[in-house]
């Protein structure tokens, strides 16, 4: 099936609550770690922000964005009015210069500590409970009088409204683990809370997880009834998530646990191992049982759906009513556009290495790893339709090394410069599959994941910053030793 | 959509390289711990697989029997000729009686320690694993010779092939991690040394995992070049599970370590919070990429697949060609009898609270929940169809308490004595679902998963050990207290 985006859902538009999105792809809130710790919007983080707006989601979530003071590393703030100038000037750029709308997640954590240790919801008393409710509601009146399109309540992951949620919660009071009700009491008086504050024609999302991946933890049973909840609570969209829990984490010494180092990690961000869509049957489960009781509010699903056909799909057979894309909007925020204009061939596709993920544990800047070294952003599409070209006697070699292929290649020549290399590989003459990508200075490449016996075939297409491919360069045949005892 | 087996796939035959099945239900290989330490088929063992047998699935694994002779709980063994005359004694009573095909699942497995210490597959030398390879095809020859129609190999979960398989595979040597086809070079070995021992007319099955579940784990991308090796080296069938690793198994001090304890034994064995079919994926990714390749051998799903219409509609839409289905049958024997038999209302569901999964952690007899307390089987079907009745007066209540709706009820008459009661709650006028059973000694049961506010209905239904239900109790109406903050 080729994606055709005239008479498509995905490229059709979407009301929340009034609010008018120009079409179905999400950018869910991802960490840049561009802010300081003072948690005011810099340069930085307008410009991640608007080049991500160029690119045209119909929706845009800005990162996770205190709504306390507490420490932590490098993050955004909604803490105080003394953010709400600057939160502003980055919402009316993104309106001004985009047709994209526009909301902020806001978040509540925890004290966590280099040793390891971590606060816990059973640590806290009920006036801390009461003052979290609290930090919300203003917070989000803050977002409102920023003049974002919508608020986004963070009960996904590790932090502290997911562990209220959780089948782990171990407090024993009327805040605990015992029953459902108890772990959505704090949760619920959050979001009414926040409806208090914001009124009642002012869009509320809530991201949460559809499945917290950890050993006894929660799935699609309890999710599906937080989310009628969340609707009865008047939420406006659900955003699922998957995992990311600090009970699996593994603590590196001397660091502060980071909630994505365990298996709910790699559930939350699956990497190029894992099957496309695979937590789609989260928001669909959930969205079921909304249905199922008549209730209407929108679901996002999000999880390594990159293909327009994937997320298409999605949206026909009714498992989510709109699509979250954070990585692959992080290695080509023109994603949207490109595609939208039938370009879908010039897009950067997302390799799924987490080397984004690999930034945000360490507090760097979280860059994609097929950006350009020193770029802190998605470089800008120029006006060049002058496609990478091979000089002559450009030859790929592919050779076997110790069960593994090493490919090495003439690089490609272009006038802005290559920008990147596409690795396709064919098994016998079957159609090739883009296997991975390489940045524009590399020319070898080696792929650990090729089976002996069988006859390969690889090629290198170059792309440059508009996303202009080369012919292919090869193909270069081999065959890794036959299994042999 | 209603099932009717009349036209069905799931009761239409299937063969396997000539083994011919009478349908497409399979019970895949459990623990029962019923052997003793001595590896002999012994009385519990026939009587639990002769149980098994009379509910007539297409093929039934026997549980997994050592190649070897390592100390281990309670394990069946294949490991010496002196085991096949028990073997065969089983198998000739399950054919003589039955229908059923019969496979044996053969297992090696490296020493574990109640100290929590774990042998590696790192730890041992190439002459090791050639001793692996020799036990396989020389048990493999044993089950043969024992009358079984098929070999199954063991390469799930914790064990010594499923550590090779790993992308967490440690070795540094051509059986090691740092290549796909060196990871595969052990079972690779395993296999074809099996098929050059039990000749070319001899059925032989793969279990794996189609995901690791754990942290760094691999998944699909991997699990579908496994299978299609284990295919060019002539397996006839393969059968996908998924987790149940010892990287992420919770040790008990003092106890040995057991495998499914973390969330990848969730994964191996979803509970009752997880979704059905929760693991199809990771069988239909791999048998598309088999068919892509020309490959036909047949591939078998399962994971919480409970219902036969969800079963149908799994291989109608080609996402497996065999349906595994081990807890439900456990729990009910007969399920593919009745379902066949239009019957499918006398079916006991099974709840899926994972006491038999708890009953083998802890090396006991494993039983079902549902079962009545001293049995160590599931209570064969009498010819009794007189449902259980109430007495007159009889009642439901159904309180709030804490956050959770606590039942109670009148106990049920029957000539033969009251099996189970099902506990079925519907939403406001909505439908009634079975949430879960107790056993027909109880009379009560406590909701912990009801939201407040919502007014639920309760009914108990009633069964004997035919399945005959009773007429609904009730409905008690209760409302949890509504959210209040």
């Amino acid at each position: 099936m080729t994606f055709s985006a005239a008479g498509s859902l995905l490229f059709s538009p979407f009301a929340i609550r009034g609010l008018r999105l120009a079409n179905r792809v999400v950018l869910p809130a991802m960490v840049t770690r561009l802010a300081g710790e003072d948690g005011f919007v810099n340069a930085e983080i307008t410009a991640r922000y608007l080049r991500h707006a160029r690119g045209e989601p119909g929706l845009m979530v800005l990162e996770a964005m205190g709504v306390h003071d507490a420490k932590s590393g490098p993050l955004l703030r909604a803490s105080h009015a003394r953010y709400v100038p600057g939160l502003r000037g980055l919402v009316e750029r993104v309106h001004g210069e985009t047709p994209v709308k526009v909301a902020a997640q806001i978040i509540h954590f925890l004290k966590i500590s280099r040793s390891g240790w971590r606060e816990k919801i059973q640590d806290i008393d009920r006036a801390a409970i009461d003052a979290v409710v609290e930090a919300y509601g203003e917070a989000a009146l803050r977002i409102r009088e920023a003049g974002f399109d919508a608020v986004e309540l963070h009960m996904a992951h590790a932090y502290t409204l997911s562990s209220f949620l959780s089948r782990r919660n171990d407090r024993h009071d009327e805040y605990g683990g015992r029953s459902l009700e108890n772990r959505l009491r704090a949760p619920s008086r959050v979001l009414r809370r926040v409806r208090e504050r914001v009124g009642t024609d002012f869009p509320i999302g809530v991201r949460f997880d559809g499945e917290e991946a950890i050993k006894g933890g929660y799935s699609v049973a309890d999710a599906a009834l937080f989310a009628v909840r969340f609707a009865h609570l008047s939420a406006d969209y659900l955003s699922v998530s998957a995992g990311g829990k600090f009970e699996d984490a593994v603590h590196h010494p001397g660091e502060p646990l980071y909630p994505y180092t365990g298996y709910s990690g790699d559930r939350c961000m699956p990497s190029a191992g894992y099957p496309d869509g695979l937590n789609v049957y989260l928001a669909e489960g959930i969205r079921r049982a909304l249905r199922e009781r008549g209730l209407e509010v929108p679901v996002i699903a999000s999880g390594k759906i990159r293909t327009p056909e994937m997320a298409e799909a999605t949206l026909r057979e009714g498992r989510a009513d709109l699509i979250g894309m954070a990585r692959q909007l992080l290695a080509d925020p023109d994603w949207p556009r490109k595609v939208r204009a039938g370009r879908g061939e010039t897009v950067v596709p997302c390799v799924y290495n987490n080397v984004c993920k690999a930034l945000d544990e360490r507090f760097h800047r979280v860059r994609c790893t097929l950006w350009r070294r020193r770029d802190l952003h998605a470089p800008e599409a120029p006006a060049d339709r002058d496609a990478p070209r091979w000089p002559a006697q450009a030859a790929l070699s592919a050779r076997a090394h110790d069960g593994r292929v090493r490919l090495e290649w003439t690089p490609a020549l272009d006038e802005e410069g290559v920008y990147g290399y596409m690795v396709l590989r064919s098994e016998g003459a079957g159609p090739f599959h883009h296997v991975d990508s390489a940045r524009g200075v590399a020319h070898r490449f080696e792929d650990a994941g090729a089976l002996g016996g069988v006859p390969y075939r690889y090629r290198i297409v170059a792309y440059d910053m508009a996303g202009n491919r080369s012919e292919p360069l090869g193909p270069a045949a081999v065959t890794l030793p036959p299994f042999d005892a």
